[in-house]
């Protein structure tokens, strides 16, 4: 079951510029900051009342975000719900018809367990599934 | 101060459709639609965990949501922060830089007052601030 919103990735160019504007513009504050190898990402995290502003810049050409940025610019990458059981969530979607494209959960960021369905088949939006380990 | 994200706008085709997928693949439960004539959208929403997805489907072809559908297809349409102070947080953001689409609050649905900042100064992330009446 999908208990809550996780956090919402939002890719952006230039991290440092980003954090200022989400710490003075909107008041937020930036509790963490992550690189993460696999992804070819650096991260920021803001807490919004218990979901999480993700912020990913890409650290090389052919990371994922850097894709992204180059065919929209920057903007909101991905929503992640936190599910209580990842297998059955990611089943039911797949029986709706759903195109996964993680048949199986991987680590992700923060010890958690996480999986994706493709954006062509949840009506343009990147959605990810994670589940604390 | 932003008290918590209230609820994310996304732009679909055909909000019978979009239903059934967030009930059926994600498993989430749609608790109201309504008509908002001023936008020109039909609106279905959706609890998940204390933050709202609000689907909104054009029902003009000069809606604000059809000329996004054009532009980028289904996905995420905008960011709602919940905030205790509209007045204060608008101040905030315009000191910081960022370009107000609405300089005072206007009148959103579900008796609220709404303004947005322009994506092009929010590292382009439409942003909403909200406070209920």
């Amino acid at each position: 079951m999908i208990q809550q919103i996780d956090h919402l990735g939002i890719a952006v160019k230039d991290l440092k510029e980003s954090i200022e504007y989400y710490e003075t513009a909107l008041g937020l504050h930036c509790h963490g900051q992550e690189e993460v190898e696999s992804q070819k990402v650096k991260t920021a995290f803001f807490d919004a009342g218990g979901v999480h502003i993700e912020l990913l810049e890409p650290t090389s050409e052919d990371s994922p975000i850097a894709k992204f940025l180059e065919k929209n610019g920057e903007g909101i990458h991905h929503i992640a719900y936190r599910v209580d059981d990842i297998d059955g969530q990611l089943k039911k979607a797949s029986d709706a018809g759903v195109r996964l494209i993680h048949e199986t959960p991987i680590d992700g960021a923060a010890n958690k367990l996480v999986a994706f369905l493709h954006p062509k088949s949840t009506h343009g939006v990147l959605t990810e599934f994670c589940q604390s380990k």
